[in-house]
Protein backbone atom coordinates (compact mmCIF):
# COMPACT_ATOMS: atom_id res chain seq x y z
CA UNK A 1 0.00 0.00 0.00
CA UNK A 2 2.94 2.59 0.54
CA UNK A 3 4.19 2.01 -2.68
CA UNK A 4 1.02 2.16 -4.67
CA UNK A 5 0.61 5.79 -2.45
CA UNK A 6 4.42 6.74 -3.53
CA UNK A 7 3.22 6.01 -7.03
CA UNK A 8 0.50 7.82 -6.98
CA UNK A 9 2.54 10.84 -5.19
CA UNK A 10 4.80 10.75 -7.53
CA UNK A 11 2.47 10.68 -10.71
CA UNK A 12 0.65 13.44 -9.09
CA UNK A 13 4.08 15.33 -9.07
CA UNK A 14 4.75 14.74 -12.81
CA UNK A 15 1.18 15.49 -14.26
CA UNK A 16 0.82 18.82 -12.60
CA UNK A 17 2.95 21.98 -14.20
CA UNK A 18 6.19 23.07 -12.24
CA UNK A 19 5.34 25.97 -9.93
CA UNK A 20 8.55 27.67 -11.82
CA UNK A 21 6.25 27.93 -14.46
CA UNK A 22 3.74 30.98 -15.11
CA UNK A 23 1.14 31.45 -13.28
CA UNK A 24 3.49 30.62 -10.52
CA UNK A 25 1.15 31.43 -7.75
CA UNK A 26 -1.67 29.24 -8.68
CA UNK A 27 0.55 25.75 -9.98
CA UNK A 28 1.83 26.61 -6.74
CA UNK A 29 -1.40 26.46 -4.95
CA UNK A 30 -2.30 23.18 -7.28
CA UNK A 31 0.38 21.67 -5.93
CA UNK A 32 0.09 22.69 -2.32
CA UNK A 33 -3.14 21.23 -2.15
CA UNK A 34 -2.70 18.16 -3.95
CA UNK A 35 1.09 16.45 -2.98
CA UNK A 36 2.28 15.60 0.43
CA UNK A 37 -0.51 14.34 2.13
CA UNK A 38 -3.90 12.07 1.89
CA UNK A 39 -4.67 8.36 2.19
CA UNK A 40 -5.18 8.36 -1.80
CA UNK A 41 -8.17 5.82 -1.04
CA UNK A 42 -9.85 6.41 -4.58
CA UNK A 43 -6.48 5.81 -6.13
CA UNK A 44 -5.80 2.66 -4.00
CA UNK A 45 -9.77 1.54 -4.89
CA UNK A 46 -8.63 2.10 -9.00
CA UNK A 47 -5.36 0.16 -8.59
CA UNK A 48 -7.18 -2.92 -6.56
CA UNK A 49 -9.94 -2.71 -9.53
CA UNK A 50 -7.24 -2.81 -12.41
CA UNK A 51 -5.83 -5.86 -10.44
CA UNK A 52 -8.96 -7.29 -10.78
CA UNK A 53 -9.46 -6.88 -14.70
CA UNK A 54 -5.63 -7.65 -15.21
CA UNK A 55 -4.91 -3.76 -16.05
CA UNK A 56 -1.51 -2.66 -16.62
CA UNK A 57 -0.47 -0.36 -13.84
CA UNK A 58 0.93 2.11 -15.76
CA UNK A 59 -2.56 3.04 -17.16
CA UNK A 60 -4.63 2.64 -14.14
CA UNK A 61 -1.55 5.14 -12.63
CA UNK A 62 -2.96 7.81 -14.97
CA UNK A 63 -6.76 7.00 -14.20
CA UNK A 64 -5.98 6.74 -10.59
CA UNK A 65 -4.69 10.43 -10.41
CA UNK A 66 -7.58 11.79 -12.18
CA UNK A 67 -9.93 10.85 -9.68
CA UNK A 68 -7.70 12.43 -6.92
CA UNK A 69 -7.14 15.30 -8.70
CA UNK A 70 -11.12 15.68 -8.69
CA UNK A 71 -11.03 14.76 -4.88
CA UNK A 72 -8.38 17.19 -4.31
CA UNK A 73 -10.37 20.10 -6.04
CA UNK A 74 -13.50 19.35 -4.48
CA UNK A 75 -11.49 19.76 -0.54
CA UNK A 76 -9.54 22.64 -1.68
CA UNK A 77 -13.45 24.55 -2.88
CA UNK A 78 -15.07 23.08 0.10
CA UNK A 79 -12.46 24.51 2.86
CA UNK A 80 -13.68 27.92 1.52
CA UNK A 81 -15.19 29.99 3.67
CA UNK A 82 -18.63 30.31 1.30
CA UNK A 83 -18.78 26.35 2.18
CA UNK A 84 -17.21 24.63 5.51
CA UNK A 85 -14.82 27.55 6.29
CA UNK A 86 -12.37 25.24 7.79
CA UNK A 87 -8.86 26.25 8.49
CA UNK A 88 -7.01 23.07 8.23
CA UNK A 89 -7.04 20.12 6.28
CA UNK A 90 -4.27 17.02 6.29
CA UNK A 91 -2.32 19.04 9.48
CA UNK A 92 -1.41 21.69 7.46
CA UNK A 93 -3.36 25.26 6.66
CA UNK A 94 -6.27 24.94 3.91
CA UNK A 95 -5.22 26.84 0.00
CA UNK A 96 -7.34 29.94 0.72
CA UNK A 97 -5.65 30.48 4.03
CA UNK A 98 -1.93 29.31 2.48
CA UNK A 99 -2.50 31.48 -0.12
CA UNK A 100 -6.32 33.46 -0.57
CA UNK A 101 -9.50 32.54 -1.61
CA UNK A 102 -9.05 33.80 -4.91
CA UNK A 103 -6.12 31.96 -5.53
CA UNK A 104 -7.71 28.83 -3.64
CA UNK A 105 -10.89 29.13 -6.38
CA UNK A 106 -8.98 29.14 -9.33
CA UNK A 107 -6.60 26.68 -8.26
CA UNK A 108 -9.80 24.27 -7.51
CA UNK A 109 -11.43 25.33 -10.97
CA UNK A 110 -7.61 24.55 -12.74
CA UNK A 111 -7.01 21.11 -11.00
CA UNK A 112 -10.35 19.72 -12.00
CA UNK A 113 -9.71 20.81 -15.86
CA UNK A 114 -6.50 19.00 -15.24
CA UNK A 115 -7.93 15.49 -14.13
CA UNK A 116 -10.12 15.87 -17.68
CA UNK A 117 -6.35 16.73 -19.38
CA UNK A 118 -5.03 13.82 -17.55
CA UNK A 119 -7.61 11.43 -18.76
CA UNK A 120 -7.87 12.07 -22.22
CA UNK A 121 -4.21 11.83 -22.94
CA UNK A 122 -4.00 9.96 -26.27
CA UNK A 123 -3.42 6.44 -26.08
CA UNK A 124 -4.49 5.87 -22.67
CA UNK A 125 -6.21 2.38 -23.37
CA UNK A 126 -6.20 0.26 -26.40
CA UNK A 127 -9.62 1.66 -27.09
CA UNK A 128 -10.72 4.86 -27.55
CA UNK A 129 -14.66 4.81 -27.28
CA UNK A 130 -13.70 3.07 -24.20
CA UNK A 131 -11.63 6.07 -22.92
CA UNK A 132 -14.61 8.24 -24.36
CA UNK A 133 -16.66 6.15 -21.69
CA UNK A 134 -14.15 6.64 -18.71
CA UNK A 135 -13.86 10.42 -19.56
CA UNK A 136 -18.01 10.42 -19.38
CA UNK A 137 -18.31 8.51 -16.03
CA UNK A 138 -15.72 10.76 -14.52
CA UNK A 139 -17.20 13.99 -15.18
CA UNK A 140 -20.83 12.49 -14.09
CA UNK A 141 -19.45 11.34 -11.28
CA UNK A 142 -18.27 14.59 -10.50
CA UNK A 143 -20.85 16.96 -11.17
CA UNK A 144 -24.41 17.89 -10.11
CA UNK A 145 -25.90 14.91 -9.95
CA UNK A 146 -22.56 12.96 -8.51
CA UNK A 147 -20.12 14.72 -6.07
CA UNK A 148 -20.74 18.17 -6.19
CA UNK A 149 -24.82 17.57 -6.23
CA UNK A 150 -23.87 15.79 -2.54
CA UNK A 151 -22.00 18.89 -1.68
CA UNK A 152 -25.04 20.89 -2.60
CA UNK A 153 -27.34 18.59 -0.70
CA UNK A 154 -25.26 18.79 2.58
CA UNK A 155 -25.19 22.43 2.58
CA UNK A 156 -28.82 22.40 2.59
CA UNK A 157 -28.76 19.95 5.49
CA UNK A 158 -26.99 22.29 8.34
CA UNK A 159 -29.01 22.55 10.86
CA UNK A 160 -31.84 20.80 9.49
CA UNK A 161 -33.85 17.33 10.71
CA UNK A 162 -32.53 14.80 8.11
CA UNK A 163 -33.89 11.36 8.17
CA UNK A 164 -31.68 8.08 7.06
CA UNK A 165 -32.96 7.43 3.69
CA UNK A 166 -31.68 11.32 3.20
CA UNK A 167 -28.30 10.99 4.64
CA UNK A 168 -27.81 8.22 2.66
CA UNK A 169 -28.73 9.56 -0.46
CA UNK A 170 -26.50 12.99 -0.23
CA UNK A 171 -23.57 10.62 0.89
CA UNK A 172 -24.11 8.45 -2.18
CA UNK A 173 -23.55 11.60 -4.50
CA UNK A 174 -21.22 13.32 -2.03
CA UNK A 175 -18.40 10.66 -1.33
CA UNK A 176 -19.73 7.77 -2.98
CA UNK A 177 -20.09 8.52 -6.70
CA UNK A 178 -16.09 9.52 -7.05
CA UNK A 179 -15.12 5.91 -4.82
CA UNK A 180 -17.60 3.87 -7.56
CA UNK A 181 -15.93 5.78 -10.68
CA UNK A 182 -12.42 4.54 -9.00
CA UNK A 183 -13.37 0.98 -8.78
CA UNK A 184 -14.66 1.30 -12.50
CA UNK A 185 -12.04 3.29 -14.26
CA UNK A 186 -9.49 0.91 -12.68
CA UNK A 187 -11.57 -1.83 -14.12
CA UNK A 188 -12.01 -0.36 -17.28
CA UNK A 189 -8.06 -0.24 -17.58
CA UNK A 190 -7.79 -4.09 -18.14
CA UNK A 191 -9.74 -6.77 -19.71
CA UNK A 192 -13.19 -6.22 -20.65
CA UNK A 193 -15.70 -8.16 -17.27
CA UNK A 194 -18.46 -8.98 -18.27
CA UNK A 195 -21.98 -7.84 -17.30
CA UNK A 196 -22.04 -10.40 -14.14
CA UNK A 197 -18.55 -8.96 -13.37
CA UNK A 198 -19.50 -5.55 -13.38
CA UNK A 199 -21.97 -5.50 -11.02
CA UNK A 200 -20.47 -7.46 -7.97
CA UNK A 201 -17.44 -4.96 -8.14
CA UNK A 202 -20.30 -1.51 -8.30
CA UNK A 203 -21.95 -3.43 -5.30
CA UNK A 204 -18.71 -3.52 -3.66
CA UNK A 205 -17.68 -0.33 -4.44
CA UNK A 206 -21.00 1.06 -3.34
CA UNK A 207 -20.62 -0.51 -0.01
CA UNK A 208 -17.16 0.66 0.35
CA UNK A 209 -18.27 4.86 -0.42
CA UNK A 210 -20.85 3.88 2.54
CA UNK A 211 -18.63 2.28 5.24
CA UNK A 212 -15.99 5.15 3.93
CA UNK A 213 -18.69 7.79 5.20
CA UNK A 214 -19.76 6.07 8.38
CA UNK A 215 -16.26 5.35 9.52
CA UNK A 216 -15.12 9.10 8.91
CA UNK A 217 -18.31 10.10 11.10
CA UNK A 218 -16.74 7.79 14.11
CA UNK A 219 -13.63 9.06 13.85
CA UNK A 220 -14.74 12.57 13.65
CA UNK A 221 -16.81 11.64 16.40
CA UNK A 222 -14.39 9.40 18.63
CA UNK A 223 -10.44 10.94 17.66
CA UNK A 224 -8.24 13.77 18.40
CA UNK A 225 -7.40 16.55 16.24
CA UNK A 226 -3.75 15.84 15.99
CA UNK A 227 -4.71 11.93 14.55
CA UNK A 228 -7.25 13.21 12.19
CA UNK A 229 -4.89 15.90 10.54
CA UNK A 230 -7.86 17.85 10.17
CA UNK A 231 -10.14 19.63 12.48
CA UNK A 232 -12.46 16.88 14.45
CA UNK A 233 -15.76 16.90 15.88
CA UNK A 234 -16.53 19.82 13.69
CA UNK A 235 -19.58 17.91 12.42
CA UNK A 236 -21.49 17.95 15.87
CA UNK A 237 -19.87 21.61 16.71
CA UNK A 238 -22.28 22.75 13.03
CA UNK A 239 -24.95 20.66 13.85
CA UNK A 240 -24.07 18.79 10.91
CA UNK A 241 -26.51 15.32 10.60
CA UNK A 242 -24.07 12.09 10.44
CA UNK A 243 -24.32 8.39 10.53
CA UNK A 244 -23.11 9.10 14.60
CA UNK A 245 -25.79 11.77 15.54
CA UNK A 246 -28.42 9.74 13.73
CA UNK A 247 -27.30 6.35 14.71
CA UNK A 248 -25.65 6.67 17.63
CA UNK A 249 -21.60 5.69 18.11
CA UNK A 250 -22.20 1.87 18.29
CA UNK A 251 -24.80 1.23 16.01
CA UNK A 252 -23.01 3.16 13.45
CA UNK A 253 -19.74 1.42 13.94
CA UNK A 254 -21.64 -1.75 13.18
CA UNK A 255 -22.89 -0.67 10.12
CA UNK A 256 -19.64 -0.03 8.86
CA UNK A 257 -18.94 -3.49 9.90
CA UNK A 258 -22.18 -4.87 7.79
CA UNK A 259 -20.37 -2.75 5.01
CA UNK A 260 -17.28 -4.54 5.13
CA UNK A 261 -19.29 -8.18 5.13
CA UNK A 262 -21.29 -7.16 2.27
CA UNK A 263 -18.24 -6.15 0.21
CA UNK A 264 -16.42 -9.31 0.80
CA UNK A 265 -20.12 -11.63 -0.10
CA UNK A 266 -20.13 -9.20 -3.39
CA UNK A 267 -16.60 -10.24 -4.20
CA UNK A 268 -17.49 -13.93 -3.51
CA UNK A 269 -17.19 -15.37 -7.16
CA UNK A 270 -13.57 -13.55 -7.70
CA UNK A 271 -10.65 -15.50 -6.68
CA UNK A 272 -7.57 -14.41 -5.92
CA UNK A 273 -7.08 -11.49 -8.59
CA UNK A 274 -10.14 -9.52 -6.03
CA UNK A 275 -7.50 -10.14 -3.18
CA UNK A 276 -6.23 -7.00 -2.80
CA UNK A 277 -9.81 -5.21 -3.08
CA UNK A 278 -10.52 -7.59 -0.37
CA UNK A 279 -7.59 -5.98 2.07
CA UNK A 280 -9.06 -2.45 1.12
CA UNK A 281 -12.32 -3.11 2.80
CA UNK A 282 -10.53 -4.05 5.33
CA UNK A 283 -8.52 -1.04 5.59
CA UNK A 284 -11.20 1.07 5.26
CA UNK A 285 -13.07 0.00 7.87
CA UNK A 286 -10.71 -0.78 10.59
CA UNK A 287 -8.37 2.28 9.88
CA UNK A 288 -8.27 4.49 12.81
CA UNK A 289 -7.45 8.14 11.02
CA UNK B 1 -26.96 34.46 -36.80
CA UNK B 2 -30.29 34.54 -34.69
CA UNK B 3 -31.19 30.98 -35.59
CA UNK B 4 -27.38 29.31 -34.24
CA UNK B 5 -28.34 30.81 -30.59
CA UNK B 6 -31.81 29.90 -30.43
CA UNK B 7 -30.56 26.16 -31.25
CA UNK B 8 -27.64 26.73 -28.58
CA UNK B 9 -29.95 27.93 -26.32
CA UNK B 10 -32.11 25.35 -26.91
CA UNK B 11 -29.63 22.54 -26.52
CA UNK B 12 -27.83 24.02 -23.52
CA UNK B 13 -31.37 23.62 -22.03
CA UNK B 14 -31.50 20.00 -22.89
CA UNK B 15 -28.17 19.47 -21.83
CA UNK B 16 -28.78 20.75 -18.01
CA UNK B 17 -30.68 18.79 -15.29
CA UNK B 18 -34.09 19.69 -14.85
CA UNK B 19 -34.53 22.27 -11.59
CA UNK B 20 -37.31 19.77 -10.82
CA UNK B 21 -34.84 17.60 -9.78
CA UNK B 22 -32.48 17.27 -6.85
CA UNK B 23 -30.10 19.30 -5.63
CA UNK B 24 -33.08 21.59 -7.48
CA UNK B 25 -31.44 24.74 -5.70
CA UNK B 26 -27.88 23.68 -7.63
CA UNK B 27 -29.23 22.79 -10.69
CA UNK B 28 -31.49 26.18 -10.64
CA UNK B 29 -28.78 27.74 -10.19
CA UNK B 30 -27.24 26.08 -13.13
CA UNK B 31 -29.67 26.99 -15.71
CA UNK B 32 -29.71 30.62 -13.93
CA UNK B 33 -26.31 30.94 -15.18
CA UNK B 34 -26.49 29.68 -18.30
CA UNK B 35 -29.70 30.05 -20.27
CA UNK B 36 -31.50 33.25 -21.41
CA UNK B 37 -28.73 35.35 -22.50
CA UNK B 38 -25.05 35.68 -23.74
CA UNK B 39 -23.99 36.80 -27.40
CA UNK B 40 -22.95 32.69 -27.76
CA UNK B 41 -19.76 34.18 -29.58
CA UNK B 42 -18.06 30.68 -29.06
CA UNK B 43 -20.31 29.02 -30.32
CA UNK B 44 -21.04 30.71 -33.17
CA UNK B 45 -17.01 30.97 -33.87
CA UNK B 46 -17.19 26.56 -33.45
CA UNK B 47 -20.45 26.47 -36.26
CA UNK B 48 -18.64 28.86 -38.38
CA UNK B 49 -15.14 26.22 -37.95
CA UNK B 50 -17.51 23.30 -38.28
CA UNK B 51 -18.85 24.89 -41.68
CA UNK B 52 -15.52 24.98 -42.97
CA UNK B 53 -14.66 21.19 -41.99
CA UNK B 54 -18.58 20.49 -43.88
CA UNK B 55 -19.64 18.98 -40.53
CA UNK B 56 -22.53 17.92 -39.18
CA UNK B 57 -24.45 20.70 -37.20
CA UNK B 58 -26.05 18.42 -34.68
CA UNK B 59 -21.80 17.64 -33.48
CA UNK B 60 -20.87 20.69 -33.87
CA UNK B 61 -24.02 21.71 -31.70
CA UNK B 62 -22.57 19.39 -28.62
CA UNK B 63 -18.90 20.62 -28.96
CA UNK B 64 -20.15 24.71 -28.95
CA UNK B 65 -22.03 23.96 -25.66
CA UNK B 66 -19.51 22.25 -24.62
CA UNK B 67 -17.23 25.37 -24.43
CA UNK B 68 -20.57 27.31 -23.96
CA UNK B 69 -20.45 25.22 -20.28
CA UNK B 70 -16.90 26.18 -19.33
CA UNK B 71 -17.47 29.56 -20.75
CA UNK B 72 -20.85 30.26 -18.30
CA UNK B 73 -19.04 28.15 -15.35
CA UNK B 74 -16.29 30.51 -15.57
CA UNK B 75 -18.64 33.47 -15.20
CA UNK B 76 -20.00 32.62 -12.16
CA UNK B 77 -16.93 32.00 -10.29
CA UNK B 78 -15.47 35.18 -11.75
CA UNK B 79 -18.17 37.16 -10.31
CA UNK B 80 -17.97 35.83 -6.88
CA UNK B 81 -16.89 38.46 -3.89
CA UNK B 82 -13.52 37.01 -3.84
CA UNK B 83 -12.81 37.46 -7.55
CA UNK B 84 -14.23 40.32 -9.68
CA UNK B 85 -17.13 41.60 -6.60
CA UNK B 86 -19.46 42.45 -9.70
CA UNK B 87 -23.34 41.85 -8.79
CA UNK B 88 -24.96 42.51 -12.46
CA UNK B 89 -24.50 39.67 -15.54
CA UNK B 90 -26.21 39.79 -18.70
CA UNK B 91 -28.73 42.62 -17.20
CA UNK B 92 -29.03 40.42 -14.18
CA UNK B 93 -28.12 39.62 -11.04
CA UNK B 94 -24.94 37.66 -11.06
CA UNK B 95 -25.28 33.92 -9.60
CA UNK B 96 -23.90 34.74 -5.63
CA UNK B 97 -26.28 37.70 -5.91
CA UNK B 98 -29.23 35.98 -7.41
CA UNK B 99 -28.71 32.57 -5.06
CA UNK B 100 -25.43 32.17 -2.27
CA UNK B 101 -21.72 32.27 -2.73
CA UNK B 102 -21.58 28.63 -2.07
CA UNK B 103 -24.70 27.87 -4.49
CA UNK B 104 -22.32 29.80 -6.83
CA UNK B 105 -19.14 27.98 -6.17
CA UNK B 106 -20.83 24.29 -6.68
CA UNK B 107 -22.63 25.66 -9.26
CA UNK B 108 -19.95 26.75 -11.60
CA UNK B 109 -17.45 23.54 -10.32
CA UNK B 110 -21.05 21.20 -11.60
CA UNK B 111 -20.85 23.01 -14.95
CA UNK B 112 -17.60 22.54 -15.74
CA UNK B 113 -18.11 18.45 -15.06
CA UNK B 114 -21.28 18.74 -17.48
CA UNK B 115 -19.00 20.42 -20.09
CA UNK B 116 -16.86 17.18 -20.21
CA UNK B 117 -20.03 15.26 -19.73
CA UNK B 118 -21.62 16.52 -22.77
CA UNK B 119 -18.14 16.33 -25.06
CA UNK B 120 -17.81 12.96 -23.49
CA UNK B 121 -20.94 11.76 -25.04
CA UNK B 122 -20.62 8.64 -26.97
CA UNK B 123 -20.67 8.68 -30.73
CA UNK B 124 -20.04 12.27 -31.10
CA UNK B 125 -18.02 12.10 -33.65
CA UNK B 126 -17.48 8.93 -35.71
CA UNK B 127 -13.66 8.47 -34.94
CA UNK B 128 -13.49 8.07 -30.88
CA UNK B 129 -9.26 9.07 -31.02
CA UNK B 130 -10.42 12.33 -32.35
CA UNK B 131 -13.08 12.75 -29.43
CA UNK B 132 -10.74 11.87 -27.03
CA UNK B 133 -8.08 14.87 -28.77
CA UNK B 134 -11.03 17.01 -28.72
CA UNK B 135 -11.70 16.16 -25.08
CA UNK B 136 -8.10 16.84 -24.08
CA UNK B 137 -7.94 19.94 -26.26
CA UNK B 138 -10.77 21.61 -23.73
CA UNK B 139 -9.41 20.06 -20.38
CA UNK B 140 -5.98 22.45 -21.44
CA UNK B 141 -7.39 25.10 -22.74
CA UNK B 142 -9.54 25.49 -19.78
CA UNK B 143 -6.96 25.12 -16.83
CA UNK B 144 -3.78 26.80 -15.76
CA UNK B 145 -2.20 26.87 -18.96
CA UNK B 146 -5.14 28.23 -20.31
CA UNK B 147 -7.96 30.24 -19.10
CA UNK B 148 -7.83 29.59 -15.08
CA UNK B 149 -4.15 30.40 -15.79
CA UNK B 150 -5.18 33.42 -17.47
CA UNK B 151 -7.79 34.66 -14.66
CA UNK B 152 -4.55 34.12 -12.09
CA UNK B 153 -2.45 36.69 -14.04
CA UNK B 154 -5.65 38.82 -14.56
CA UNK B 155 -6.16 38.93 -10.80
CA UNK B 156 -1.91 39.27 -10.07
CA UNK B 157 -1.98 42.41 -12.12
CA UNK B 158 -4.57 44.50 -10.60
CA UNK B 159 -3.22 47.63 -9.33
CA UNK B 160 0.31 46.79 -10.71
CA UNK B 161 2.03 48.79 -14.07
CA UNK B 162 1.54 45.91 -16.93
CA UNK B 163 3.11 46.42 -20.40
CA UNK B 164 1.79 45.66 -23.52
CA UNK B 165 3.55 42.04 -24.11
CA UNK B 166 2.27 40.83 -20.63
CA UNK B 167 -1.58 41.74 -21.14
CA UNK B 168 -1.54 40.38 -24.55
CA UNK B 169 0.32 36.60 -22.49
CA UNK B 170 -2.69 37.41 -19.93
CA UNK B 171 -5.25 37.69 -22.72
CA UNK B 172 -4.33 34.97 -24.68
CA UNK B 173 -4.77 32.49 -21.82
CA UNK B 174 -7.53 34.12 -20.31
CA UNK B 175 -10.18 34.77 -23.35
CA UNK B 176 -8.12 33.06 -26.20
CA UNK B 177 -7.34 29.57 -25.41
CA UNK B 178 -11.35 29.22 -24.74
CA UNK B 179 -11.86 30.97 -28.26
CA UNK B 180 -9.24 28.99 -30.58
CA UNK B 181 -10.52 25.60 -28.64
CA UNK B 182 -14.18 26.50 -29.89
CA UNK B 183 -13.14 26.93 -33.43
CA UNK B 184 -10.73 23.91 -33.26
CA UNK B 185 -13.65 21.66 -31.89
CA UNK B 186 -16.29 22.70 -34.17
CA UNK B 187 -13.51 22.01 -37.02
CA UNK B 188 -12.56 18.73 -35.61
CA UNK B 189 -16.66 17.73 -36.17
CA UNK B 190 -15.95 17.86 -39.72
CA UNK B 191 -13.53 16.33 -42.08
CA UNK B 192 -10.26 16.30 -41.47
CA UNK B 193 -8.05 19.34 -42.63
CA UNK B 194 -4.74 19.86 -43.43
CA UNK B 195 -2.10 20.93 -41.49
CA UNK B 196 -2.10 24.10 -43.84
CA UNK B 197 -5.91 24.45 -43.47
CA UNK B 198 -5.80 23.99 -39.52
CA UNK B 199 -2.84 26.58 -39.58
CA UNK B 200 -5.06 29.24 -41.27
CA UNK B 201 -7.90 28.39 -39.19
CA UNK B 202 -5.90 28.49 -35.43
CA UNK B 203 -4.14 31.97 -36.80
CA UNK B 204 -7.57 33.27 -37.61
CA UNK B 205 -8.88 32.10 -33.68
CA UNK B 206 -5.88 33.41 -32.28
CA UNK B 207 -6.86 36.95 -33.67
CA UNK B 208 -10.78 36.43 -33.03
CA UNK B 209 -9.27 35.73 -29.45
CA UNK B 210 -7.30 39.26 -28.82
CA UNK B 211 -9.69 41.62 -31.29
CA UNK B 212 -12.30 40.29 -29.09
CA UNK B 213 -10.90 41.32 -25.89
CA UNK B 214 -9.77 44.42 -27.40
CA UNK B 215 -13.40 45.20 -28.58
CA UNK B 216 -14.52 44.05 -25.25
CA UNK B 217 -11.82 47.27 -23.34
CA UNK B 218 -13.04 49.48 -26.01
CA UNK B 219 -17.09 48.83 -25.29
CA UNK B 220 -16.14 48.98 -21.24
CA UNK B 221 -14.73 52.04 -21.41
CA UNK B 222 -17.34 53.94 -23.76
CA UNK B 223 -20.33 52.16 -22.99
CA UNK B 224 -23.47 52.71 -20.67
CA UNK B 225 -24.13 49.65 -18.32
CA UNK B 226 -27.51 49.08 -19.43
CA UNK B 227 -26.31 48.65 -23.10
CA UNK B 228 -23.69 46.24 -21.39
CA UNK B 229 -26.00 44.09 -19.34
CA UNK B 230 -23.02 44.07 -17.19
CA UNK B 231 -20.80 46.95 -14.98
CA UNK B 232 -19.57 49.65 -17.44
CA UNK B 233 -16.38 51.69 -16.42
CA UNK B 234 -15.49 48.38 -14.01
CA UNK B 235 -11.61 48.30 -15.57
CA UNK B 236 -10.89 51.52 -14.43
CA UNK B 237 -12.66 51.85 -11.56
CA UNK B 238 -10.48 48.79 -10.13
CA UNK B 239 -7.23 50.09 -11.85
CA UNK B 240 -7.14 47.23 -14.18
CA UNK B 241 -4.69 47.37 -17.10
CA UNK B 242 -6.96 47.27 -20.23
CA UNK B 243 -5.64 47.77 -23.84
CA UNK B 244 -7.19 50.99 -23.50
CA UNK B 245 -5.50 52.28 -20.73
CA UNK B 246 -2.50 51.05 -22.20
CA UNK B 247 -2.72 52.32 -26.09
CA UNK B 248 -5.66 55.06 -25.53
CA UNK B 249 -9.42 54.93 -26.85
CA UNK B 250 -8.19 55.49 -30.56
CA UNK B 251 -5.14 53.45 -30.89
CA UNK B 252 -7.12 50.08 -29.31
CA UNK B 253 -9.70 50.84 -31.45
CA UNK B 254 -7.37 50.44 -34.98
CA UNK B 255 -5.41 47.36 -33.35
CA UNK B 256 -9.11 45.90 -33.32
CA UNK B 257 -9.10 46.87 -36.86
CA UNK B 258 -5.83 45.70 -37.94
CA UNK B 259 -6.79 42.04 -35.75
CA UNK B 260 -10.05 41.94 -38.02
CA UNK B 261 -7.89 42.34 -41.50
CA UNK B 262 -5.17 40.26 -40.58
CA UNK B 263 -8.08 37.29 -39.87
CA UNK B 264 -9.42 37.91 -43.15
CA UNK B 265 -5.70 37.28 -44.60
CA UNK B 266 -5.87 33.89 -42.69
CA UNK B 267 -8.66 33.00 -44.70
CA UNK B 268 -7.81 33.81 -47.70
CA UNK B 269 -6.83 29.95 -48.93
CA UNK B 270 -10.59 29.88 -48.59
CA UNK B 271 -13.24 29.63 -50.62
CA UNK B 272 -17.20 30.26 -49.88
CA UNK B 273 -17.17 27.50 -47.01
CA UNK B 274 -15.14 29.83 -44.61
CA UNK B 275 -17.49 33.17 -45.15
CA UNK B 276 -19.25 32.49 -41.75
CA UNK B 277 -15.97 32.43 -40.23
CA UNK B 278 -15.33 36.18 -42.48
CA UNK B 279 -18.83 37.25 -41.00
CA UNK B 280 -18.26 36.65 -37.78
CA UNK B 281 -14.95 38.09 -37.46
CA UNK B 282 -16.92 40.71 -38.91
CA UNK B 283 -19.55 41.02 -35.67
CA UNK B 284 -17.21 40.67 -33.45
CA UNK B 285 -14.55 43.62 -34.46
CA UNK B 286 -17.91 46.13 -35.49
CA UNK B 287 -20.30 44.71 -32.60
CA UNK B 288 -21.42 47.54 -29.74
CA UNK B 289 -22.08 45.31 -27.21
Amino acid sequence: MNARQAQVESALAAAMPDAANAPQRLHDAMRYAVLGGGKRVRPLLAFAAGELAQADPARVTQAAIAVELIHAYSLVHDDMPAMDNDTLRRGKPTVHVEFDEATALLAGDALQSLAFEVLAQPGLVDDAATQVRMLNLLASASGSRGMAGGQAIDLEAVGKPLELPQLEFMHILKTGALIRASANLGALCGRQLDDGELIHLDHYAKCMGLAFQVVDDVLDADASTATLGKTAGKDAASNKPTYVSLLGLARARELAGELRADAHVALGGFGKEAERLRQLADYIVLREF
